[in-house]
């Protein structure tokens, strides 16, 4: 629920300790730390590129041995391959399913909807941890390589994030990995930009492209966009492209197994469809519409099926997590195996020697018509060739051009609805699970059921079925995602066709509008059931008519004196959970002033160390430094992956409780404030523009001391 | 100078006429906006893509025109070709230039940093109006099909600002062309969008890049960005790719004479080099410091042109202006035709006939191996395939693949001598030009000299000389422009060519990073120039130590009281030239409060129409409704192409002045307030990310009356 949620600050806080910080290091501290930045940048691209790569080398040599094997067994028997076939995704899934819930709990999902809040502002416990790390990375290898409906590109994103968010923190607390001169990364500001590049980096090493991932994470998950940080993040990418080119190269020789067969673009159909016609568009845009329902509809029942999961059945602990998990993949195995044997076997098309399309070919390996429970030699089995697949090779098969009637309409509809059923019950399950493959998989094949019924109305053009289908992907996850710019470029990137650009634009922006009209995207509501609290960039209708003071509503503020007591600190900080207080001091003439905002973090570091405890209730006056500053900044950065402090954990003897604490020095001296009847949308805007925690409501000013326009900023160094 | 240069205000200005029409309207009206921003953008994408069919059409006709003119007549005498040649280049100069200095002045140059300087915030009177829209487009007609050293590219973004400007305000004020039901944008914030669709409709028109559009759009030129703006900028994009595809479907058959050739992909490389080795990297990282050194040198060069023009040349008149140009034409011509005469004929390359490659050919069409002054029959002038050709020409032949040795080195770096001084004096002469193009030249020529090095060097791989000339291109666009993310969509979708985006983005990375050790880009740089005071997107160093206090100066600050006596607005408004005004009043305790702020333009509209002048010092109650209000709230909306009401303009009798007004309805109640010793850092974000205009400085509040929250918001509608 929403209780175990926290905000994120991403405004700096200038107390004392920071003041000293800045003033101490100057101008070529931050030269030094520009250095940082983009080094860290270069490290995320290559832990993230490594990560994949590892992830790739895995989960196709596990595929692809698990293909071969099943296929030399079936040549005896095939009962004994469907038993075999059968355990070998159970293992993978069971070790998978086993990771998470006994170790790292929160690497299930795809996590892209907890980055999303993440980089929005809500620090969620537990995404960003080394453990989880490790969870999503083996997590995936297991569900992948054990044939669920489900992909490994949105557990790449989080991996790149959790990478990202590491090094930021200089390693990992609990494992004692930290290095001190990493740790130039104090605020949460810094954190969010490093994991930025990380999402950025996780899609280009998943799809192998490089600007999609900088638009992906600037489009779909980051809320605050700057274009120093595109610039950052670019340069991610490209790293990130380089270690995958690199390592890919590196394995062509065959020194990694399944991996590196294939060029650098995932899925190239730039040998297909030339040029399209007027008369297209009509069956195009069908497929628009399709996606944007289907997409909707997928949106709608993964929703359903969560909110089930998370009431009833996730509420019984683990074991329970683990046996569906188990269930689910025996499903899918009997399905994925079954089916095919059930369908009859098409003779191979007249061979074309030029083509060099082989036929058949054994399953698990890079190519069409596959060979699967056919009686005479020359045929192939048009449901194994993307059922019995690995997915990589299905999408292949379905994106094919020079493949025109390859597949029978009932086939693929069949497939269709077995697959997207299996897509919707396998989401959500206890493992690292992305909806990008598993999305490109329906999309595809509807298109291309599309496509088989334009080819024989149309007839004369030379149309390709395979175009279909990749516009029905991009259709699709348009309709479910909701994404635009980045996912054109991604469709693009993928294939190696911008002659389609237009097309999967205009197909987007279809489906994208149909999906719309029905629910929102798939992140977002999946962040909602995961109580994410969410800002919109823009304020709701509503707002327009309300007031600051009417949304802050009755309860009385809880604000401390400058100089408090420790025992009322901790009496305060027990009655309520509030993270933030404004500090009331008087001015020499008596006059009430609020010259602060002071966080219940701060308070607790300070009331733990015990050093700035006083006798007196006096100020001290740090200003005239008389007293040494006792803290650096650093002892009041939160730490990224744990659950920082709590008031219980803190104990203190009765004489503490006697003692003073002067909170000048530790307060936030000038939070943002509104005034009381400002209207909440432009309250809303400024919150969540700038990413604030905490905003003052306040009466009118009595006056007005100066105006700051334009030209006051034109500052130069 | 920035005198004449206002503010834009992309704050709602919440006054009692724009709650009222806020009330009458309801949720109804918001749908009903929505539906005509798309509506809008639809317009814009048709209109953007028109206008550059247009001025495609017509630029490439006249180019087309003149070769095959001229290469007839120097069959009989090159003297007289030369004479024509020369003339034609002269008349369309001419027209151009004189349409700019005669009609629409602010039409000159690129418009990109002005358009800028727009969507920052900063409103520069002139640039987009009517007048100008049609000065661009005839002037860049002229100015490119004259042969000189500039581009269409950037005025068509300027054409697509213009457009959407012009669509916002619902037509032209000065031409009678406004039409009621189309003013739904009121604020600056919503032509602000207008204008980012435009842009980007721009850039997709003259590159046929739709996603280079919406990335240059983002990434250039807006300042601030929502993905709702994303998502209709991708709209308006789609549609221009739709509309000019359209139309060059339609032009296939020789309607439009020249225009329609060839594909949609302006320089398709898409056969050209298959793969690339790691040796290649070396020569590809120096192409990217030579792009970022002759980047950083022609930003240079071309601010000391510019302000060198701006301070002596252009004070002396248009006459001076239009002679200028002309001189410069007639250089650019004798050079363009001279140079190539004194280059000795190479013969023609072993034609292979499955390479479709013909040799000789006429200039000016498309195809390399230009027969020009050769004395035997199979012969071709290096020189003149590039310089005596049209651009589009010239550049598609450098990308060139399977032409190895067709140019010398000596005749590529004649012409980048050459080409690339005729572009820096060309730079800031008074006609529309763009950058893009000769960029694009420039940068092609020295890559295809590095190209010829490494094919000399390398000998065995199969590299293309073309490659090199497409990196050297992004090279110099990127030294020169620092863009990133949209240049190398640019790249990709103008070439066609996916496999090198990993080396584009190589050699960008290293070209912006050479470029901005130099110098800002050519586009900041430009604004600086022109007074315009663009606010980068962080603060800088400096205002960490400064209070918002210190920034906004000892002045004091002129108020107004809620009831003021006319002759008081006057005479304020007379002595100073601020814009804004707080608003101060007395509480019924006696008590002073700064009850909002009144724009000096608000102020003008309530002195000229006079209806709420009133005789007596007291409020009017407008909430008890006792008056009707006699302002609606489009009457203050500030017309888009037009300077604006002056204090000089208004007549008041000396009744009038007598009068007094009630400030109340009309002010702007809740202007975003800072306490006066936030740091200026603090201050810069709220006002740039915010798009705010005036910000008042206030003393420390007294309470707080709420804290606003994450939970606080989240309200639903
Ligand atoms: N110091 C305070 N005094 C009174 N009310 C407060 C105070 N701080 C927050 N609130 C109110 O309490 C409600 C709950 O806020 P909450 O305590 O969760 O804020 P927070 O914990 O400080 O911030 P967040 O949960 O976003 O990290 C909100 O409606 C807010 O207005
Ligand atoms: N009402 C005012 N009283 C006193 N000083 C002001 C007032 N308005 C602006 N200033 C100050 O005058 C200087 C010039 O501001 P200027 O008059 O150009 O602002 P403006 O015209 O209101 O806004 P802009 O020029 O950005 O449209 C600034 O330093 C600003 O702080
Ligand atoms: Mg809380
Ligand atoms: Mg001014």
């Amino acid at each position: 629920g929403s209780s175990s949620v926290e905000s994120l600050d991403y405004e700096v806080i200038e107390n004392y300790a920071y003041r000293e910080e800045q003033a101490q290091r100057g101008k070529l501290y931050v030269g030094y730390s520009v250095v940082v930045k983009w080094f860290f940048a270069l490290l995320i691209g290559i832990g993230t590129g490594l990560a994949a790569v590892f992830i790739n080398i895995s989960v196709e040599n596990f595929a692809g041995w698990k293909f071969s094997l099943t296929f030399s067994i079936i040549q005896k028997s095939y009962f004994a391959g469907f038993l075999v076939y059968i355990l070998i995704n159970l293992i993978l899934v069971f070790s998978s399913v086993y990771i998470i819930t006994k170790f790292a709990p929160a690497a299930a999902g795809s996590g892209i909807p907890e980055i999303k809040g993440y980089l929005n502002g809500v620090d969620i416990h537990g995404i960003l941890l080394f453990r989880t790390l490790i969870g999503k990375i083996f997590g995936s290898i297991g569900s992948v390589g054990g044939g669920l409906a489900l992909g490994k590109e949105g557990p790449l994103v989080h991996t790149g994030a959790c990478i990202a968010s590491l090094l930021g923190q200089g390693g990992s607390t609990k494992y004692h990995l930290r290095y001190r001169w990493l740790q130039v990364f104090r605020s949460d500001r810094d954190r969010r930009d490093l994991v930025t590049c990380g999402c950025a980096a996780g899609v280009a090493a998943a799809f192998r492209a490089p600007v999609g991932g900088v638009l992906f994470a600037l489009e779909e998950v980051t809320s605050w966009w700057r274009s120093q940080l595109m610039w950052r993040v670019f340069f991610t990418s490209a790293i990130v492209a380089v270690v995958v080119r690199s390592a890919m190269g590196w394995c062509k020789s065959g020194k990694c197994g399944h991996f590196g067969s294939g060029g650098f673009i995932i899925w190239d159909i730039s040998d297909g469809q030339e040029d399209y016609s007027f008369e297209e568009l009509l069956p195009m845009a069908v497929i628009g519409v399709i996606g944007g329902l289907l997409g909707a509809l997928f949106n709608q029942l993964t929703l359903y099926m969560t909110s089930w999961r998370r009431n009833y059945l996730h509420k019984k602990g683990n074991r329970v997590k683990i046996i569906e998990a188990c269930v689910i993949s025996v499903i899918t195995s009997v399905i994925s195996f079954g089916l095919p044997l059930l369908r009859k076997c098409s003779p191979c098309p007249e061979s074309d020697l030029d083509s060099g399309i082989e036929c058949p070919r054994p399953p698990g390996m890079y190519g069409n018509y596959v060979n699967f429970y056919c009686s005479k030699d020359k045929e192939y089995n048009d449901l194994a060739t993307i059922f019995f697949n690995t997915q990589d090779d299905a999408i292949r098969n379905l994106f094919s051009a020079k493949t025109i009637h390859e597949y029978s309409a009932q086939s693929l509809l069949t497939f269709l609805v077995m697959f997207y059923t299996l897509a919707v019950v396998t989401f959500g399950i206890a493992v690292p699970a992305g909806q990008f493959v598993p999305g490109i998989m329906i999309g595809s094949t509807y298109g291309r059921l599309v496509g088989m019924f334009v080819v024989n109305f149309y007839k004369k053009l030379n149309i390709e079925e395979g175009t279909y289908a990749l516009l029905g992907a991009a259709s699709f996850l348009g309709g479910s995602m909701r994404m635009t710019v980045s996912l054109c470029v991604i469709m693009v990137e993928i294939t190696n066709n911008l002659k389609f650009l237009p097309l999967i634009m205009l197909v987007l922006l279809i489906s994208k509008a149909v999906g719309d009209a029905f629910s929102e995207g798939l992140y977002e509501e999946q962040a909602h059931l995961r109580g994410v609290p969410l800002l919109e960039s823009r304020p709701k209708y509503k707002m327009r008519q309300m007031t600051a003071k009417e949304a802050c509503g009755a309860q009385k503020v809880v604000s401390l004196p400058r100089i408090i007591k420790v025992a009322d600190v901790v009496s305060i900080l027990r009655t309520n959970k509030h993270n933030g207080f404004p500090v009331i001091d008087h001015s020499r003439n008596g006059e009430r002033l609020v010259i602060g905002l002071v966080l219940r973090s701060h308070l607790l570091v300070l009331l733990q160390s015990k050093v700035d405890f006083q006798h007196s209730p006096l100020p001290c006056d740090t200003r005239g430094g008389s007293k040494p500053i006792s803290h650096s900044f650093s002892e009041f950065v939160k730490p990224a992956s744990s659950k920082g402090l709590s008031i219980d954990d803190i104990h203190l003897s009765s004489d503490d409780m006697e003692m003073y604490i002067d909170l000048g020095p530790f307060l936030n001296p000038s939070p943002y404030v509104v005034p009381e009847d400002m209207s909440l949308s432009k309250v809303y805007n400024l919150f969540r523009q700038l990413g604030l925690r905490h905003i003052f409501v306040v009466p009118r000013a009595s006056r007005v001391i100066g105006l700051i326009t334009r030209k006051d900023l034109l500052i130069e160094d």
